[in-house]
């Protein structure tokens, strides 16, 4: 046994220090803002769910290797959330009566993955989820695609940092079936190997293709069609055409703000037509830094209400890493605009009521808990990031007066107790 | 098998649905904003700890009923974390060479519990943990007193809803073995039958004492001692109080914040000197809100490096019972301040462009996504809480206007496109 235990956190799970979590409050605090400006509302749920809710929805992979599972004293199978579309489609399924459809609703939840560590994997990651619940108005598609933006432009984004790709998995099936003669049988597993695509070489794809039981000329023509790119789409039927929410915005309401792409399948079960996913444009991290879709169905394991939606969700590893490909992390805040330094203990209760003041002209202020000598003082403010400190003295104290001084310029200037707060607010403005 | 899964969260969970995800953001942002203002730091760690932090600390109670435990596959026996103390603990010894002591950190975990639900228990809840680690000074004690206030006030309590009532187990210590007699060996089972004094009848807490091993007239002694309150503190031997820092900020920074009170004792284990509680005033809620407490060594388990703290914890379910008792709670806020209506689908481009200059001005702003007559979008935008809309109508936009309506007043007026969102907000601020 150690003589002490490890300071680390669990494998695959993160500390944040007050530095790193004040850069993440203020990203998430733009996101929160933008979604807020759109409608959206937030809400939140239990990280412990009932396991069932997974097994039944989210597909093997996550119930057999991925899911947190434990069990209670009274023999109830529970599971940490990995995700928060089950939980999220319990909470509509239970409050459907209520709801005025259609809704704008996010969160910001936790979520666990028994996954092995590795860039862009953790055990425990912070997903802001964002979904329209009860509509199949192409308006959906629409709302979400500018709410992407609207997002990564919130935390600094430009246009030329990011794309988004969108498919339609009805389009995909019907250029599958009726341009590459994929059968019915093939097509989910076709689907995978388009989903690996662009991730796998081209023997390992010929492989599958192979395994599927798609012939040489299949496959030939797959990729061919594949790499059509957008124009593919004029080579699906139009009655196929117009029942996509995707092809009815492409040229309007969305131009722009997102491109067609058949290769964007998404891993998960439940989404039914439109998928998407947004692209770091950088080649150092050229890679998806999330996405989403549209499900026609999304609680019929808690109703049977059908109740469609369209949402995605944004995990904060991938966010956080383009964020700092472009260099769009903020500085941590500093701690405290000002710090009030009484010159001796004595003068301790003093600056507490100054600092008083300060507060309540809204600067964010401390006063020294183990009080050092005034140069000290003054440097030990000065690296928690304070722009100017109060120095109360005894004689300037008993006069009603303080002094504050700029910690850029060093000019200081006598004041009274009242007027201090409106000195220091005035300093902080320039 | 039922045809559908439940929609109700797991016993002692629970799902918080916009309206009161909306009042827990702002009461939770109102007590953010109160830490940040004096200097305290924010961090975050993970709901899975090692079980061993808390089997080797939390004391017995939690470890053995109280812990939701699981295994990895690679065989780590993991917790949900039951409070934040012991994260923080190690977070703090692992970074202690980097950081400036003291420091005054904050977080806002959620925490899970096994217990049975029943009011102010939940099996997960939320709460606000401050402290300042690395320091013995008495102004740590004033700084959480004043803290407290301050959050307390943050929130819309007034003085006269709550009392802080302190004391230091070494006083009481010396209390019971020097002027009631009690031996070393009874002491921590008396301090826990302080610990129940309020809550137990007389006849149950006779009965406690008596299986400690009290006599009756030691017993009556205790008695008599508690019930003595702050005057106790006289009774105290000089050597003994001169080392508390509770007794030299009783009289001094913290006079008016907080009550010294024998019978505050907090049932947790790591707390060696001061300690309190905070009460609601209120005879239908008179309960603890929350408490906490000064330890001598927070991360033995971690470092040999010693380091004192204090602080305390703030749990979410009394403190919303609290504020509802008192009329506090505030209402959520609307859904968005403007809804822009298209009067025809053809005009939901327009509509959206329109939408995008006023979230540029900082408006929360909705368009529909499923078209309805004006009048039922007057009436929806009304019941989202919104103050204003502004129709864009085919002539009017042909003409580069808009129509801006007040919804309480019901008073329109036609404007510019450009000067739209700038009459929206004059609406707003008046």
């Amino acid at each position: 046994m150690p003589e002490f235990l490890p300071t680390a956190p669990y494998r695959g799970t993160r500390d944040f220090l007050p530095p790193e979590m004040s850069v993440r409050t203020q990203v998430f605090g733009h996101l929160y803002e933008v979604l807020e400006r759109r409608g959206f509302l937030r809400y939140d749920g239990p990280v412990l769910e009932s396991a069932e809710i997974y097994e039944a929805k989210s597909g093997q992979e996550i119930a057999d290797q991925q899911l947190y599972t434990l069990t209670d004293r009274g023999g109830r199978r529970l599971a940490l959330r990995p995700e928060m579309t089950p939980s999220v489609a319990r909470m509509i399924a239970g409050s459907a009566g209520s709801l005025q459809f259609p809704v704008r609703w996010y969160s910001h939840p936790n979520c666990h993955r028994y996954e092995r560590p590795q860039r862009g994997r953790v055990r425990e990651h912070w997903q802001i989820n964002a979904d329209i619940f009860g509509s199949e108005s192409a308006n959906c598609e629409i709302e979400m695609f500018e709410l992407i933006h609207d997002l990564l432009g919130g935390i600094g984004a430009t246009e030329d940092m990011f794309v988004v790709r969108a498919n339609d998995r009805t389009l995909l099936s019907s250029v599958l079936t009726d341009l590459v003669g994929v059968t019915e049988e093939q097509l989910p597993r076709v689907f995978s190997l388009v989903d690996r695509w662009e991730k796998h070489d081209r023997a390992a794809l010929a492989e599958t293709a192979a395994e599927i039981g798609l012939s040489d000329a299949r496959f030939e023509r797959l990729t061919e069609t594949l790499g059509a790119g957008s124009a593919l789409l004029d080579e699906i039927p139009a009655e196929v055409r117009e029942q996509s929410n995707l092809v009815s915005v492409l040229g309007g309401g969305a131009a722009g703000l997102v491109t067609f792409d058949p290769l964007i399948v998404r891993g998960l079960a439940y989404y039914t037509s439109t998928v998407f996913e947004v692209f770091d444009t950088s080649p150092e991290n050229n890679r998806a830094l999330f996405g989403g879709g549209r499900y026609a169905d999304l609680a019929g394991l808690f109703t049977s209400q059908r109740i469609p939606g369209i949402g995605f969700g944004m995990g904060d590893v991938t966010l956080f890493d383009f964020m700092g490909t472009h260099g769009l992390l903020p500085e941590p805040r500093s701690e405290v605009d000002v710090v009030v330094i009484p010159v001796s203990a004595e003068l301790s209760d003093a600056a507490r009521t100054v600092a008083a003041t300060m507060r309540r002209a809204g600067l964010r202020t401390s006063t020294p808990i183990e009080l050092r000598k005034l140069g000290k003082e003054l440097s030990r403010a000065d690296k928690a990031g304070a722009r100017a400190v109060v120095i109360v003295g005894q004689e300037d104290w008993d006069a009603g007066n303080v002094t504050v001084r700029g910690l850029a310029d060093r000019e200081q200037r006598q004041v009274s107790v009242d007027e201090a707060a409106g000195t220091v607010t005035e300093l902080l403005a320039r």
